[in-house]
């Protein structure tokens, strides 16, 4: 049994994820793709439950330690009960922010030592990478002029300008850093031009299947 | 402004611990101590929804590294909303658990290397030490038998016995590494010795008041 891929998109506020996760889940499961999505934090019932504290607004004084350990204690679990099992059994797995997530909003968001998220990301994932990461880059005004229309902010989405700009700036310090994995997509451009910017990240994935 | 104390309880099941707490929170008001009382995993509106999730027996396949996490993400909430601001006030705090619990529960029930478990709190805790451990001790078949009649069980409740064998192995050696800040108290006493007991413990922690 040939392993799985894992497909993991990231980015800021409005950046667009939502509409390329249902093009992109479209265009693989056309190519015949056994795909999963899920998302973080959640994708488990353990995970969706940490989701509903992480994202309430009623938890302001949140700690940055208690919120980096609730990303991981979600993220261990999905791991364990949907990731790696789909992986193994050949699936794909296409999720919603992983890892470099925690490194951007936890990291360079929250100030947290990016030596404390490695650690962790070694403990919960046992270091499991994604084979493509999708980062939807933009202005942080233009994203969250965007999100702006959405209804009630959650708890991250309440942070100011300069919280979004330094979480901008560590993803794309991530994908500097890891060009082979990474692919950064323009997310001012249209939904059609970033599906077909994402489709063609992916070709590279059916090479061993083609 | 005097830095308040710190006096934790721990133990299985059916150890006392809640008879316990009631009895000794009586005796330190009425010598005056301005006291907070809280538990873990708790204490905090964060912590409290934690608790939650980490009990809930729906949670069955939790593995052990998002329990771990969940339970530091609670602490780290509590010392930093609750314990610390209380002790710089010069108040003490009564809790129910603390960090040798997950030494206990995490470290020897669930076989979670303690490298891991003492690195989670310094992050967490920075370290923060109880004044005064008292460990409730009692054979696990006893401690059953007693927290049998109280209804349904938790997550945690249900693990068998060897599990909570270890946890009382785990709770023992900590005792034993650190006698200055334990007190083992034999929990197959009656109700008042142990509070006897635990009333003479606490003595020394007004030395510098006295």
């Amino acid at each position: 049994m040939m392993r799985g891929k894992l497909i993991t998109l990231e980015g800021g506020e409005g950046a667009g994820k939502s509409t390329l996760l249902a093009g992109l889940k479209q265009h693989l499961l056309a190519q015949g793709v056994d795909l999963v999505q899920t998302r973080e934090p959640g994708g488990t019932p353990l995970g969706e439950a940490v989701r509903a504290i992480v994202l309430d607004p009623a938890h302001r004084d949140m700690g940055a330690e208690s919120e980096l350990l609730l990303m991981f204690a979600s993220r261990a679990q999905l791991v364990r009960e949907c990731i790696e099992p789909a992986l193994a059994a050949g699936r794909w797995v296409l999720c919603d922010r992983f890892t470099d997530a925690s490194y951007a909003y936890q990291g360079g968001g929250r100030g947290v030592p990016v030596e404390r998220i490695a650690l962790l990301e070694q403990w919960a994932t046992h270091g499991l990478t994604p084979d493509l990461t999708l980062l939807l880059d933009l202005p942080v005004a233009t994203g969250r002029a965007r999100a702006a229309g959405r209804g009630e902010a959650d708890r991250i989405e309440v942070e100011g300008d300069h919280f979004f700009e330094r979480v901008r700036a560590a993803y794309r310090a991530r994908a500097a850093a890891e060009p082979a994995r990474f692919r950064v997509i323009d997310a001012t451009l249209t939904p059609p031009e970033v599906l077909a910017a994402a489709i063609h990240a992916t070709r590279h994935l059916f090479g061993a299947v083609a």
